[in-house]
Protein backbone atom coordinates (compact mmCIF):
# COMPACT_ATOMS: atom_id res chain seq x y z
CA UNK A 1 0.00 0.00 0.00
CA UNK A 2 2.68 2.37 0.94
CA UNK A 3 5.73 2.75 -0.44
CA UNK A 4 9.38 4.26 -0.19
CA UNK A 5 10.30 5.91 3.26
CA UNK A 6 6.31 5.84 4.24
CA UNK A 7 6.54 2.50 4.10
CA UNK A 8 10.32 1.90 6.04
CA UNK A 9 8.56 4.42 8.60
CA UNK A 10 5.13 1.83 8.43
CA UNK A 11 7.63 -1.04 9.21
CA UNK A 12 10.03 0.90 12.15
CA UNK A 13 6.58 2.11 13.78
CA UNK A 14 5.31 -1.57 13.98
CA UNK A 15 8.08 -3.09 15.74
CA UNK A 16 6.84 -1.01 18.64
CA UNK A 17 4.44 -2.84 21.20
CA UNK A 18 1.21 -3.17 20.92
CA UNK A 19 1.23 -1.02 17.02
CA UNK A 20 0.02 -3.28 14.64
CA UNK A 21 -0.29 -2.80 10.75
CA UNK A 22 -2.78 -0.48 10.65
CA UNK A 23 -2.12 1.65 13.73
CA UNK A 24 1.43 1.70 11.92
CA UNK A 25 -0.19 3.32 8.99
CA UNK A 26 -2.56 5.85 10.43
CA UNK A 27 0.53 7.00 12.91
CA UNK A 28 2.92 6.98 9.55
CA UNK A 29 -0.12 8.97 8.00
CA UNK A 30 -0.52 11.17 10.75
CA UNK A 31 3.29 12.07 11.23
CA UNK A 32 3.55 13.14 7.52
CA UNK A 33 0.16 14.93 7.93
CA UNK A 34 1.26 17.62 10.63
CA UNK A 35 3.34 20.42 10.87
CA UNK A 36 7.13 19.26 10.04
CA UNK A 37 8.44 20.75 12.98
CA UNK A 38 6.04 19.21 15.65
CA UNK A 39 7.30 16.05 13.76
CA UNK A 40 10.57 16.66 13.83
CA UNK A 41 10.40 17.01 17.59
CA UNK A 42 9.22 13.73 18.11
CA UNK A 43 12.43 12.03 16.19
CA UNK A 44 14.51 14.35 18.24
CA UNK A 45 13.07 13.40 21.57
CA UNK A 46 13.57 9.67 20.28
CA UNK A 47 17.18 10.40 19.46
CA UNK A 48 18.30 12.45 22.77
CA UNK A 49 16.42 9.65 25.01
CA UNK A 50 17.77 7.23 23.75
CA UNK A 51 21.43 8.14 23.66
CA UNK A 52 21.20 9.98 27.04
CA UNK A 53 19.49 6.67 28.77
CA UNK A 54 22.13 4.13 30.27
CA UNK A 55 21.86 1.38 32.94
CA UNK A 56 22.62 3.20 36.26
CA UNK A 57 25.77 1.11 37.25
CA UNK A 58 24.93 -0.17 40.78
CA UNK A 59 21.15 -0.97 40.17
CA UNK A 60 21.05 -1.50 36.90
CA UNK A 61 18.19 0.37 36.27
CA UNK A 62 17.70 2.72 33.15
CA UNK A 63 18.28 6.18 33.62
CA UNK A 64 19.78 9.48 32.64
CA UNK A 65 22.53 9.97 34.99
CA UNK A 66 24.69 7.21 36.75
CA UNK A 67 24.39 6.51 38.96
CA UNK A 68 20.28 7.01 38.84
CA UNK A 69 18.69 9.07 41.13
CA UNK A 70 17.59 6.23 43.61
CA UNK A 71 20.78 4.88 44.33
CA UNK A 72 22.24 8.82 44.36
CA UNK A 73 19.33 9.61 46.92
CA UNK A 74 21.30 8.54 50.72
CA UNK A 75 17.60 9.77 52.20
CA UNK A 76 16.00 6.66 51.42
CA UNK A 77 16.14 3.53 53.49
CA UNK A 78 19.48 1.84 52.63
CA UNK A 79 18.92 -1.73 54.19
CA UNK A 80 15.94 -2.45 52.10
CA UNK A 81 16.06 -3.62 48.79
CA UNK A 82 13.22 -4.26 46.14
CA UNK A 83 13.92 -6.14 43.48
CA UNK A 84 12.02 -5.55 39.92
CA UNK A 85 11.96 -7.08 36.69
CA UNK A 86 12.64 -4.05 34.55
CA UNK A 87 13.08 0.23 34.79
CA UNK A 88 9.08 0.61 34.08
CA UNK A 89 8.08 -1.36 37.33
CA UNK A 90 10.38 1.34 39.60
CA UNK A 91 8.02 3.81 38.25
CA UNK A 92 5.26 1.32 38.83
CA UNK A 93 6.25 1.64 42.97
CA UNK A 94 7.30 4.77 43.32
CA UNK A 95 3.67 5.65 41.97
CA UNK A 96 2.12 3.69 44.89
CA UNK A 97 4.19 5.85 47.25
CA UNK A 98 4.33 3.08 49.43
CA UNK A 99 8.21 1.66 49.34
CA UNK A 100 11.34 4.10 50.22
CA UNK A 101 14.20 1.78 50.13
CA UNK A 102 16.35 1.19 46.80
CA UNK A 103 15.91 -0.68 43.74
CA UNK A 104 17.83 -3.61 41.58
CA UNK A 105 16.68 -4.37 37.99
CA UNK A 106 17.25 -8.04 36.89
CA UNK A 107 16.04 -7.01 33.18
CA UNK A 108 14.67 -10.25 32.85
CA UNK A 109 13.39 -13.91 35.00
CA UNK A 110 14.74 -16.43 35.38
CA UNK A 111 13.73 -19.29 32.07
CA UNK A 112 15.78 -22.26 32.03
CA UNK A 113 13.95 -23.52 28.74
CA UNK A 114 15.32 -19.80 26.94
CA UNK A 115 18.59 -20.19 28.36
CA UNK A 116 18.34 -17.90 30.86
CA UNK A 117 20.36 -18.37 34.27
CA UNK A 118 21.40 -16.48 36.87
CA UNK A 119 23.78 -14.46 35.23
CA UNK A 120 21.44 -13.56 32.78
CA UNK A 121 19.52 -11.74 35.66
CA UNK A 122 22.49 -9.88 37.08
CA UNK A 123 22.17 -12.34 39.80
CA UNK A 124 26.29 -12.47 40.64
CA UNK A 125 25.77 -8.48 41.16
CA UNK A 126 22.91 -8.56 42.84
CA UNK A 127 24.41 -11.32 45.48
CA UNK A 128 27.50 -8.76 45.30
CA UNK A 129 25.40 -5.82 46.33
CA UNK A 130 23.31 -7.47 49.45
CA UNK A 131 26.62 -8.72 50.83
CA UNK A 132 28.70 -5.56 50.96
CA UNK A 133 25.55 -3.09 51.66
CA UNK A 134 24.09 -5.41 54.37
CA UNK A 135 20.87 -5.36 53.43
CA UNK A 136 17.89 -6.32 55.81
CA UNK A 137 14.73 -7.04 53.79
CA UNK A 138 15.09 -8.15 50.22
CA UNK A 139 11.69 -7.38 48.78
CA UNK A 140 11.17 -9.59 45.35
CA UNK A 141 8.62 -7.28 43.39
CA UNK A 142 8.42 -9.95 40.63
CA UNK A 143 5.03 -11.23 38.59
CA UNK A 144 3.25 -14.12 39.92
CA UNK A 145 3.89 -15.97 36.55
CA UNK A 146 5.88 -19.18 35.60
CA UNK A 147 8.96 -17.47 35.11
CA UNK A 148 8.48 -15.00 38.27
CA UNK A 149 7.48 -17.76 40.73
CA UNK A 150 11.03 -19.37 39.54
CA UNK A 151 12.89 -16.58 39.69
CA UNK A 152 11.57 -16.06 43.60
CA UNK A 153 12.31 -19.31 44.70
CA UNK A 154 15.89 -19.43 43.13
CA UNK A 155 16.68 -15.90 45.02
CA UNK A 156 14.42 -16.64 48.33
CA UNK A 157 16.55 -19.82 48.94
CA UNK A 158 19.96 -17.81 47.92
CA UNK A 159 19.16 -14.99 50.27
CA UNK A 160 17.52 -17.16 53.27
CA UNK A 161 21.38 -18.82 53.32
CA UNK A 162 22.75 -15.38 54.11
CA UNK A 163 20.19 -14.85 57.07
CA UNK A 164 18.51 -11.99 55.04
CA UNK A 165 14.83 -11.44 55.64
CA UNK A 166 13.32 -12.32 51.80
CA UNK A 167 9.81 -10.88 51.20
CA UNK A 168 7.43 -10.88 48.30
CA UNK A 169 4.23 -9.36 47.46
CA UNK A 170 0.43 -9.66 48.70
CA UNK A 171 -0.73 -11.85 46.03
CA UNK A 172 -4.92 -12.14 45.79
CA UNK A 173 -7.97 -10.24 44.57
CA UNK A 174 -7.49 -7.16 42.90
CA UNK A 175 -9.18 -4.18 43.87
CA UNK A 176 -11.86 -3.51 41.44
CA UNK A 177 -11.45 -7.06 39.93
CA UNK A 178 -14.90 -9.39 39.97
CA UNK A 179 -14.51 -12.75 41.59
CA UNK A 180 -16.51 -13.90 38.53
CA UNK A 181 -14.08 -13.11 36.33
CA UNK A 182 -11.09 -14.29 38.87
CA UNK A 183 -9.23 -17.77 37.68
CA UNK A 184 -9.66 -20.42 40.54
CA UNK A 185 -5.97 -20.40 41.02
CA UNK A 186 -5.88 -16.30 42.47
CA UNK A 187 -9.35 -16.71 43.90
CA UNK A 188 -8.45 -20.31 46.06
CA UNK A 189 -4.79 -18.17 47.02
CA UNK A 190 -7.06 -15.99 47.85
CA UNK A 191 -8.87 -17.94 50.35
CA UNK A 192 -5.64 -19.26 51.54
CA UNK A 193 -4.13 -15.60 52.34
CA UNK A 194 -7.34 -14.20 53.81
CA UNK A 195 -6.62 -12.02 56.45
CA UNK A 196 -9.01 -10.25 59.74
CA UNK A 197 -10.56 -7.35 58.00
CA UNK A 198 -9.35 -5.50 61.40
CA UNK A 199 -5.92 -5.35 60.01
CA UNK A 200 -5.15 -2.47 57.86
CA UNK B 1 5.98 9.51 37.12
CA UNK B 2 9.07 10.06 34.69
CA UNK B 3 11.24 13.18 34.17
CA UNK B 4 13.36 14.79 32.01
CA UNK B 5 13.78 13.70 28.67
CA UNK B 6 11.90 10.56 29.00
CA UNK B 7 9.19 12.63 30.65
CA UNK B 8 9.27 15.19 27.25
CA UNK B 9 9.40 11.87 24.96
CA UNK B 10 6.01 10.80 26.63
CA UNK B 11 4.17 14.03 25.98
CA UNK B 12 5.60 14.18 22.44
CA UNK B 13 4.45 10.34 21.59
CA UNK B 14 1.13 11.08 23.68
CA UNK B 15 0.51 13.66 21.05
CA UNK B 16 0.24 10.98 18.21
CA UNK B 17 -3.41 9.93 17.46
CA UNK B 18 -5.15 6.80 19.49
CA UNK B 19 -2.09 7.54 21.96
CA UNK B 20 -3.03 7.69 25.49
CA UNK B 21 -0.44 8.01 29.02
CA UNK B 22 -0.29 4.44 29.33
CA UNK B 23 0.23 3.77 25.96
CA UNK B 24 2.89 6.51 25.83
CA UNK B 25 4.55 5.12 28.96
CA UNK B 26 5.20 1.81 27.55
CA UNK B 27 6.09 2.68 24.10
CA UNK B 28 8.89 5.45 25.92
CA UNK B 29 9.71 2.84 28.38
CA UNK B 30 10.12 0.08 24.88
CA UNK B 31 11.91 2.77 23.16
CA UNK B 32 14.86 3.37 25.79
CA UNK B 33 15.14 -0.55 26.26
CA UNK B 34 15.52 -2.15 22.57
CA UNK B 35 18.54 -2.06 20.88
CA UNK B 36 19.95 1.74 20.73
CA UNK B 37 20.22 1.14 16.78
CA UNK B 38 16.99 0.19 16.56
CA UNK B 39 15.27 3.26 18.13
CA UNK B 40 18.03 5.29 16.21
CA UNK B 41 16.32 3.94 13.42
CA UNK B 42 12.65 5.20 14.34
CA UNK B 43 13.50 8.42 14.74
CA UNK B 44 15.50 8.55 11.78
CA UNK B 45 13.09 7.10 9.43
CA UNK B 46 10.52 9.84 11.11
CA UNK B 47 12.65 12.52 10.27
CA UNK B 48 13.93 11.22 6.24
CA UNK B 49 10.03 10.78 5.76
CA UNK B 50 8.89 14.25 7.14
CA UNK B 51 11.84 16.14 5.01
CA UNK B 52 10.83 14.13 1.82
CA UNK B 53 6.96 14.54 1.62
CA UNK B 54 5.43 17.20 0.53
CA UNK B 55 2.08 17.86 -1.07
CA UNK B 56 1.79 17.33 -5.02
CA UNK B 57 1.07 20.33 -6.89
CA UNK B 58 -1.56 19.23 -8.89
CA UNK B 59 -3.70 17.07 -6.79
CA UNK B 60 -2.29 18.18 -3.15
CA UNK B 61 -1.75 14.93 -2.27
CA UNK B 62 1.85 14.03 0.23
CA UNK B 63 4.13 12.50 -1.41
CA UNK B 64 7.88 11.52 -2.13
CA UNK B 65 7.92 13.14 -5.36
CA UNK B 66 5.93 15.95 -7.11
CA UNK B 67 3.99 15.94 -9.20
CA UNK B 68 3.07 12.33 -7.42
CA UNK B 69 3.02 8.90 -8.71
CA UNK B 70 -0.74 9.23 -9.30
CA UNK B 71 -0.75 12.36 -11.11
CA UNK B 72 2.66 11.56 -13.25
CA UNK B 73 1.02 7.97 -14.13
CA UNK B 74 -0.24 9.10 -17.80
CA UNK B 75 -1.95 5.33 -17.53
CA UNK B 76 -4.50 6.26 -15.78
CA UNK B 77 -7.98 7.52 -16.67
CA UNK B 78 -6.63 10.89 -17.22
CA UNK B 79 -10.27 12.14 -17.31
CA UNK B 80 -12.03 10.69 -14.28
CA UNK B 81 -11.54 12.63 -11.20
CA UNK B 82 -11.87 11.37 -7.90
CA UNK B 83 -12.15 13.70 -4.99
CA UNK B 84 -10.82 12.47 -1.41
CA UNK B 85 -10.67 14.37 2.11
CA UNK B 86 -7.08 13.49 2.55
CA UNK B 87 -4.15 11.62 1.76
CA UNK B 88 -5.08 8.08 3.39
CA UNK B 89 -7.81 7.61 1.81
CA UNK B 90 -5.97 7.61 -1.41
CA UNK B 91 -3.94 4.89 -0.34
CA UNK B 92 -7.73 2.73 0.98
CA UNK B 93 -9.18 3.33 -2.34
CA UNK B 94 -5.42 2.17 -4.16
CA UNK B 95 -6.40 -0.94 -2.05
CA UNK B 96 -9.51 -1.64 -3.20
CA UNK B 97 -8.42 -1.82 -6.77
CA UNK B 98 -11.53 -0.28 -7.94
CA UNK B 99 -10.48 3.11 -9.59
CA UNK B 100 -8.04 3.85 -12.20
CA UNK B 101 -8.45 7.68 -12.37
CA UNK B 102 -6.57 10.66 -10.91
CA UNK B 103 -7.13 11.67 -7.40
CA UNK B 104 -7.45 15.28 -5.59
CA UNK B 105 -7.23 15.53 -2.00
CA UNK B 106 -8.92 18.36 -0.50
CA UNK B 107 -7.19 18.47 2.80
CA UNK B 108 -9.92 19.33 4.85
CA UNK B 109 -14.13 19.31 4.45
CA UNK B 110 -16.26 22.72 4.41
CA UNK B 111 -17.53 23.56 7.66
CA UNK B 112 -18.17 27.13 7.84
CA UNK B 113 -18.95 27.26 11.94
CA UNK B 114 -14.91 26.01 11.94
CA UNK B 115 -14.14 28.90 9.18
CA UNK B 116 -13.77 25.98 6.71
CA UNK B 117 -14.90 27.20 3.41
CA UNK B 118 -14.33 26.77 -0.38
CA UNK B 119 -10.70 28.36 -0.06
CA UNK B 120 -9.80 25.85 2.67
CA UNK B 121 -10.33 22.53 0.79
CA UNK B 122 -8.67 23.92 -1.79
CA UNK B 123 -11.66 24.36 -4.42
CA UNK B 124 -9.97 27.58 -6.22
CA UNK B 125 -7.37 24.98 -7.66
CA UNK B 126 -9.67 22.21 -8.14
CA UNK B 127 -12.15 24.00 -9.96
CA UNK B 128 -9.20 25.12 -12.42
CA UNK B 129 -8.23 21.58 -12.99
CA UNK B 130 -11.61 20.51 -13.55
CA UNK B 131 -11.70 22.83 -16.64
CA UNK B 132 -8.20 22.42 -17.47
CA UNK B 133 -8.00 18.77 -17.72
CA UNK B 134 -11.39 18.39 -19.22
CA UNK B 135 -12.92 16.01 -16.81
CA UNK B 136 -15.78 14.03 -17.61
CA UNK B 137 -16.80 12.80 -13.93
CA UNK B 138 -16.24 13.79 -10.53
CA UNK B 139 -16.26 10.88 -7.84
CA UNK B 140 -16.83 12.77 -4.83
CA UNK B 141 -15.52 10.10 -2.19
CA UNK B 142 -16.50 11.69 1.21
CA UNK B 143 -17.46 10.73 4.13
CA UNK B 144 -21.33 10.46 4.71
CA UNK B 145 -21.06 12.76 7.64
CA UNK B 146 -22.05 16.47 8.34
CA UNK B 147 -19.07 18.21 6.78
CA UNK B 148 -18.62 15.22 3.92
CA UNK B 149 -22.77 16.04 2.93
CA UNK B 150 -22.10 19.85 2.93
CA UNK B 151 -18.94 19.51 0.96
CA UNK B 152 -20.67 16.62 -1.38
CA UNK B 153 -23.75 19.34 -1.65
CA UNK B 154 -21.23 22.18 -2.73
CA UNK B 155 -19.22 21.04 -5.19
CA UNK B 156 -22.12 18.50 -6.92
CA UNK B 157 -24.19 21.91 -7.45
CA UNK B 158 -21.05 23.73 -8.57
CA UNK B 159 -19.85 21.05 -11.10
CA UNK B 160 -23.57 20.66 -12.36
CA UNK B 161 -23.37 23.99 -13.54
CA UNK B 162 -20.19 22.61 -15.85
CA UNK B 163 -22.06 19.79 -17.32
CA UNK B 164 -20.02 17.33 -15.66
CA UNK B 165 -20.75 13.79 -14.35
CA UNK B 166 -20.74 13.98 -10.19
CA UNK B 167 -21.16 10.64 -8.32
CA UNK B 168 -20.75 9.95 -4.78
CA UNK B 169 -19.83 6.52 -3.56
CA UNK B 170 -22.88 3.98 -2.29
CA UNK B 171 -24.41 4.30 1.21
CA UNK B 172 -25.86 1.25 3.04
CA UNK B 173 -24.71 -1.57 5.01
CA UNK B 174 -21.32 -2.30 5.51
CA UNK B 175 -20.82 -5.66 4.19
CA UNK B 176 -20.06 -8.01 7.75
CA UNK B 177 -22.19 -5.32 9.53
CA UNK B 178 -25.08 -6.37 11.72
CA UNK B 179 -28.58 -4.69 11.21
CA UNK B 180 -29.34 -4.83 14.69
CA UNK B 181 -26.12 -2.79 15.15
CA UNK B 182 -27.20 -0.19 12.65
CA UNK B 183 -27.86 3.12 12.82
CA UNK B 184 -31.90 3.50 11.45
CA UNK B 185 -30.56 6.79 9.17
CA UNK B 186 -28.26 3.77 7.54
CA UNK B 187 -31.06 1.26 7.43
CA UNK B 188 -33.34 3.62 6.15
CA UNK B 189 -30.76 4.25 3.46
CA UNK B 190 -29.74 1.05 2.81
CA UNK B 191 -34.23 0.42 2.00
CA UNK B 192 -33.78 3.40 -0.17
CA UNK B 193 -31.29 2.27 -2.09
CA UNK B 194 -32.16 -1.54 -2.17
CA UNK B 195 -30.94 -2.96 -5.77
CA UNK B 196 -31.89 -5.94 -7.38
CA UNK B 197 -29.67 -9.31 -6.02
CA UNK B 198 -29.38 -9.42 -10.27
CA UNK B 199 -27.17 -6.59 -10.08
CA UNK B 200 -23.75 -7.64 -9.76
Amino acid sequence: MFSGLLSDLVQNLKKLPGIGSKSAQRLAMHIINIEKEKALELADSIRETVESYTNCSICNMLSETDPCRFCSDRSRHQNLLCIVENTQDVYLIENTNEFKGRYFVLNDLLSPIDGIGPDEINYPRLLELVKSDSIDEVVLALNPSAEGESTISFLASQFEKLKVKVTRLSTGLPFGGDIEYTSSLTLGNAFKRRYSVKEK
